[in-house]
């Protein structure tokens, strides 16, 4: 028989990096009017999250869906308890982030050359060369800078990739001089045991160096592979309103894990996430609405215990 | 730093359950033609997949998707490997079952009167007396009895349930003569903290008597609650082609665990299931194109890895 005592703990806390006005916004082909961007960030600044991927500074013909970022930044309600961060995919990006008043610059990598070749069209040392010269601009201007590793878990392009690679590229992101490590699993490939097999080895590499993890739900282990991380001690996660999200480059990704579906499962398991599950869920129904399709949160669409119990009295 | 030795161990086999014939098909409101119910049965007796809820013998004015459950089964090419089993509501339906070949018979009892009388209009006293009735018929033609116990991780009519409720109705099963005992999340509120409790309660009481769960993802955590259970040990799910079903009474309640993404996940953490991931969605494509809508599930979407690189090639 097993003693209860053997469970793997939970942490206490969870931070929660909304990451649905970027990851999300950027997959959809409809224009998302400035005015629903702008009242969006300012439900979520409103809901308690305490960062926010508010957009990304990138060149309107890749995405054109971002063309409005510095627009986007101009009009929101700035909350000054919100750090508000872009993604960058250059240093003429993270230029133009700064003087939108943005608070934390975060860069794509990719685990894999020919990901990253696809992605930003750069090899993995022109990435890493150019997050050198943002990070020093970062200095200049007192500004965080981040890096995420896109597809640490598993390449869309060529397939499984060793830790060793993934550890290798982690460790030149931290002598670049980022703030914290992110580890994406872009093309959800991750599994439970790979993500406490990885994390393990991170913690054996890097020690205690600031991590977050980016995860996507794919193939229905969003959810599954965020309590593996959370049971190794991670806190920080990516999720996305609605659970929005996915790869422009990339056929068959779909969703980052929903911010309700975390909120909500942190709720039941009395995890700490100083989140309103109400109002992320009324910013996302607003998007539901001009977007004309459900979203794929599942508690967006299902409710809590207690709505369901309402709901059937 | 943690020791990677720490790290819950997982089976290394699963035993799959498909329950996609019954607790899938009750749910659509068009009728499935029986060709294609016996087909898809068919299809589900050579993927390697060693019992296969296959239909309920319940009347047809209650659940009319069902009305042809005998003929089903007099169509079907048994294959002596795989166990065949039924849904029986009562004693009638048991008869029916027997009549029918059925190998195993299943009963529910909701672990909630509440729930009980809407979901079969008896008490849980009725239940379990005609649960008994049952088992005796079962013992006389040599074939085994089953009880689940829906809602036993949180009822859609009386919320939060005590676990004490749960383990006390457990035992009342097994004082019924019942060969194994199925705690099912039929509104889809458990979570992974709660799944380690409860398992961990019903081995302090049970011990080893044999214990399968059946498990819903209406908000996204069926996987991740079937690793916690995996982790304490429990190897036998009830899953779902396509990740079909729900609740005929309980609105908002949709989703079995889809056996396509369990597999896949099992394969990737290599934990033997002998069930080839390929004949179960050619199942569930058959049945998607009959119903005109994508299944619920993430890796008949998506894909797998390998089929993602091929894609991206």
């Amino acid at each position: 028989m097993t003693d209860p005592t053997d469970a793997p703990s939970l942490p206490k806390h969870l931070h929660l990096i909304e990451v649905g006005p970027r990851d999300g916004f950027q997959m959809e082909s409809t224009f998302i009017p400035t005015d629903l961007k702008v009242a969006t960030l300012d439900r979520l600044s409103a809901s308690g999250v305490r960062e926010i991927e508010a957009t990304s500074f990138v060149h309107p013909k890749v995405i054109p869906q971002m063309a409005d970022a510095d627009e986007v930044m101009a009009r929101i309600e700035r909350n000054p308890a919100v750090r508000y961060l872009a993604l960058v995919p250059n240093r003429r990006g993270a230029e133009r982030a700064l003087k939108a008043g943005i608070d934390g610059l975060r860069l794509v990598v990719c685990a894999t050359e020919t990901y990253n070749q696809r992605n930003v069209g750069l090899s993995v040392d022109e990435s890493l060369r150019d997050f050198e010269q943002i990070v020093r601009l970062g200095e200049r201007e007192d500004v965080e800078v981040s890096a995420v590793m896109a597809a640490a878990f598993g390449c869309p392009f060529e397939g499984k990739i060793d830790d060793s690679v993934v550890l290798e590229l982690a460790q030149r992101f931290v002598d670049a001089g980022t703030h914290r490590v992110g580890l994406g699993d872009s093309a959800g490939l991750a599994n439970p045991l790979q993500i406490r097999r990885l994390l393990r080895k991170y913690r054996d590499r890097l020690g205690d160096f600031p991590l977050w993890l980016h995860l996507h739900d794919t193939r229905g282990f969003g959810i599954a592979n965020t309590i593996a991380a959370l049971e190794e001690g991670v806190t920080r996660f990516d999720t996305s309103l609605g659970g929005l999200g996915g790869c422009p480059v990339m056929k068959g990704a779909s969703g980052n894990v929903s911010t309700e579906d975390l909120l909500y499962l942190c709720r039941e398991m009395e995890i700490e996430t100083g989140v309103d599950l109400d109002a992320i869920r009324e910013a996302s129904r607003a998007l539901q609405d001009f977007l004309g399709r459900p979203l794929a949160s599942r508690v967006l669409q299902a409710g809590t215990r207690s709505e369901l119990v309402a709901r059937n009295q």
